[in-house]
């Protein structure tokens, strides 16, 4: 058992280590893993997968723990959850509350808000199989249940379980992939130990292989209606990708997911956003809440590191809505708003209404970590080919380096860009530029309305549009352990846009 | 009618233009259309979405025609086929031989084999209706139908039809894209003239807008075996890609196109290869060949270009095999292996077999149109992270400008790097790298064996992977007028790859 104590550490801390976003203490991470809400102590756990003693994924891969009181500010406890074999690994799952002790794991000594339950892959070098573990002590550590595995198919390519409790078929149900036969599978059980196959479900671009399937239900906007998503990562396979996650909406009755249609969607149009999953027992008024591994598996072991590497996605609040996709169709589509907690704190923060003319510079005195939140109208149609954006960065031995996103009048379509001149950008898959299509947020008049809202975290910027309509998450390098210092608002086309603006640099409360 | 001659424009042929890739003399140039062979005169026709007075898209678009006895080897006659209108333009379409005067419009003076029809979109202000016109000349000019529209649905984004006779239904029948309802329609006639709805197709990635669908029957390599496969371009909205092209094998009945399976795949895995067409009237001894257009609504109107931009892709001859997808997984895939006609010479030809240990430089003596032809093998598994390339570029100013093209041991994907620093690098569409992953071709004992080809020609690089199985098309840019002018093999590990090579530059024999 590694425990890590962030107050140890502080060197750790350097090397352009994002605030908002969890990174580990040290070590190795990938897919976030076990989330759930501790209602007992209003507490979110996320565990990961980890390695505390290596910067590159390398058996035996733990889970690494963290806790969080705002999904922001989080704690990290280190490996929480270990192999008994240095050549095996526990690979990706998730944990459920078992309150009424389904499994026979717990006695009355234990709240039923924390009868934990994690199910998890345990890879070895011959087969991967499910197994499950409990805790005792509220997600700190976990006893391996006697009789694992509780699935197996004798399959080195099985893995990612994530289990939930189905209460109209009054089951825990499964999904999990068998990734390179492009299944999706879907188990129930009465127990978490006993397991009983209900349906296969394939859709989409299947890549080389499935990984990381999720399954949720999910609040439709202005109305009382839900809607089921279920998710699957694919990695590699998305052309000029690598890792990416898919979702597709339908209906799920306990056994079966039927999608309303057949076709492929796509959570993030950047490249760093992969193994999304949702958050389990999480009370109605918190909505569903995921997060995803900012990385992308064609380049996370090369990026510049020294005792950490990775970092998650900020936490996404999910629901659906109907929302155009093109002047002549709606659809029911995921809507996707980052969740900055209740600890952050915004401070140097600019607000304005201005016709963008000339460049507007905001200089970080704080943390560097900024979050902008723009509207803007594209007024004058004579800039057809302009561009407004979002520039962050630092003069890095006297070059500024850059990452920007932004709107480009001409092709309308939002765009994010890490060109810079770093080792890390002559790596032949850490492709600079990524772009996104969203229909306009409203109009006024004539004139089409955007909304572009970002945060620049030390080595991760992401970029959400139009309220949760579309995003973008790429991690970005500047040379050195440099992080950006400065934000710039400026536009191509004097007089095009009509930018109401909002700069702030984050902080966050200690707890 | 603009008629160009070769021989007029010397000057038109400078400027990085390709040799092996068909250009516009001189204006815009994006789809192909109305491809056909001439059974009677042995010759290939390409028509082409066209602007002779712009060289960026612009009204009026006219299709230019262009004619080829070896698919390579093309001559441009301009334009064949224009609206009457100069805010209507002549909208993407194909051609087909109406050898049975099914339509009417011939008599006995027209050999069987020249009774050409062109079906297109008729674009408007107000709306797009599929109308058709027909040539006496062998198709160097047309005469309008004079009962235009042939279809028509009061719609203004509704285009793109692809005609071919069905024999088992005995019936002409189209595909035509709704293209912001996502819809492939399907309908039938007769006559070409009268044409009733037999079904909807929906499949895949949607993105803003379907556009350019094709519906081709395919042979299975290795039986006497075919099967449908439905093509349909999309933009923007394949992540990170704008344009793309994907395609879904099926069975077709004559009414409906039944996919074999719900998964989206693409064509092609680089930023440049969109609005794929088929050629029409083909002998069967050439099977199913088609082109499509090497650029990218993302930054077609801002690449470099003097007198003309855009190409097109190299043809491809079609087929269907099952491969291997990854380690547990076969299917039925898509085949496309570059053609490369007859009129094509190499000179300057390089062969041998080596253990790459220091990089092996092969400089222009000719055109400075390479063709790069390997088969290696990754022996040395202690080079894990180990990259074979094929870098080719020029000194420009006293800076080398390079493309290249390999494969990572790390990540097991191959990648297509165009990132350099010129100007159009730094538009924030202009991705610099692609990636694709394809299984092994074969084994040498436990060593994995690939093979990648390819060709560097002026502003375009096409890399093709194991015989046909994926494909990187990309375009890229020197600064100046420069083009490539040597080309170089290594590997960052010696002794890793074992590697049967030939390298040589191509030119053309005239006609």
């Amino acid at each position: 058992m590694h425990i890590f104590l962030l107050a140890l550490l502080p060197l750790a801390w350097a090397f352009q280590r994002p605030l908002v976003h969890f990174t580990p203490t040290r070590g190795w991470m990938n897919d976030p893993n076990g989330l759930f809400y501790d209602e007992k102590n209003s507490l979110w756990h996320m565990y990961y997968q980890y390695n505390p003693d290596h910067i590159v994924w390398s058996e035996p891969v733990y889970w690494g723990h963290a806790t969080s009181k705002d999904l922001t500010q989080w704690h990290d406890h280190g490996a929480a959850l270990g192999s008994d074999n240095v050549q095996d690994g526990i690979f990706s799952g998730n944990i459920v509350v078992d309150r009424n002790n389904t499994s026979g794991f717990f006695n009355s000594s234990v709240d039923p808000e924390l009868r934990i339950v994690a199910i998890y892959t345990l890879n070895t070098p011959e087969e991967q199989t499910q197994d499950i573990a409990y805790s005792l002590d509220g997600g700190y550590s976990f006893v391996k249940y006697a009789h694992n595995p509780v699935l197996s198919h004798n399959l080195t390519q099985f893995r990612d379980p994530k289990v939930f409790w189905h209460a109209p078929s009054s089951q825990w149900v499964m999904v999990v992939a068998m990734s390179q036969q492009y299944k999706v599978q879907i188990y129930g059980s009465a127990d978490l130990k006993h397991w009983v196959l209900h349906s296969n479900f394939t859709l989409g671009v299947l890549g080389f292989q499935y990984e990381c399937p999720g399954l949720v239900e999910v609040p439709v906007e202005n109305s009382t209606d839900t809607r089921w998503v279920l998710f699957v990562a694919i990695n590699p396979g998305l052309p000029l990708g690598g890792s990416a996650n898919q979702y597709f909406v339908g209906d799920f009755d306990g056994f079966t997911f039927t999608p309303d249609d057949s076709q492929a969607r796509f959570m993030d149009y950047g490249k760093d956003f992969y193994a999304y999953q949702v958050f389990d027992n999480v009370p109605k008024e918190h909505g569903v809440v995921g997060v995803a591994w900012a990385s992308n598996w064609q380049y996370c072991a090369v990026v510049p590191a020294t005792t950490w590497r990775s970092s998650m996605s900020l936490a996404r609040n999910m629901t659906l809505a109907r929302r155009h996709v093109n002047p002549e169709t709606e659809m029911l589509t995921l809507i996707q708003r980052p969740v900055l907690g209740s600890l952050v704190r915004r401070s140097n923060r600019h607000t304005g209404n201005v016709t963008v003319h000339t460049p507007l510079t905001f200089n970080s005195s704080a943390t560097g970590v900024f979050e902008f939140d723009l509207t803007f109208k594209v007024k004058a149609q004579n800039c057809s080919t302009a561009q407004l954006q979002v520039l962050a960065g630092a003069r890095v031995n006297g070059t500024l380096q850059l990452v920007r996103a932004g709107y480009d009048n001409a092709v309308t379509l939002f765009f994010a860009d890490r060109a810079m001149d770093t080792e890390i950008n002559k790596n032949p898959f850490f492709t600079d530029k990524t772009a996104a299509y969203v229909d306009p947020y409203a109009y006024d008049g004539e004139a089409p309305v955007f909304k572009m809202y970002g945060v620049v975290d030390g080595n991760v910027m992401e970029v959400h549009l139009n309220d949760g309509l579309g995003s973008m998450t790429n991690t970005f390098f500047l040379d050195g352990d440099a992080k950006p210092d400065f934000l710039e608002l400026s536009s191509t086309c004097p007089g095009m846009y009509s930018v109401e603006y909002s700069v702030a640099e984050l902080t966050l409360d200690s707890t």
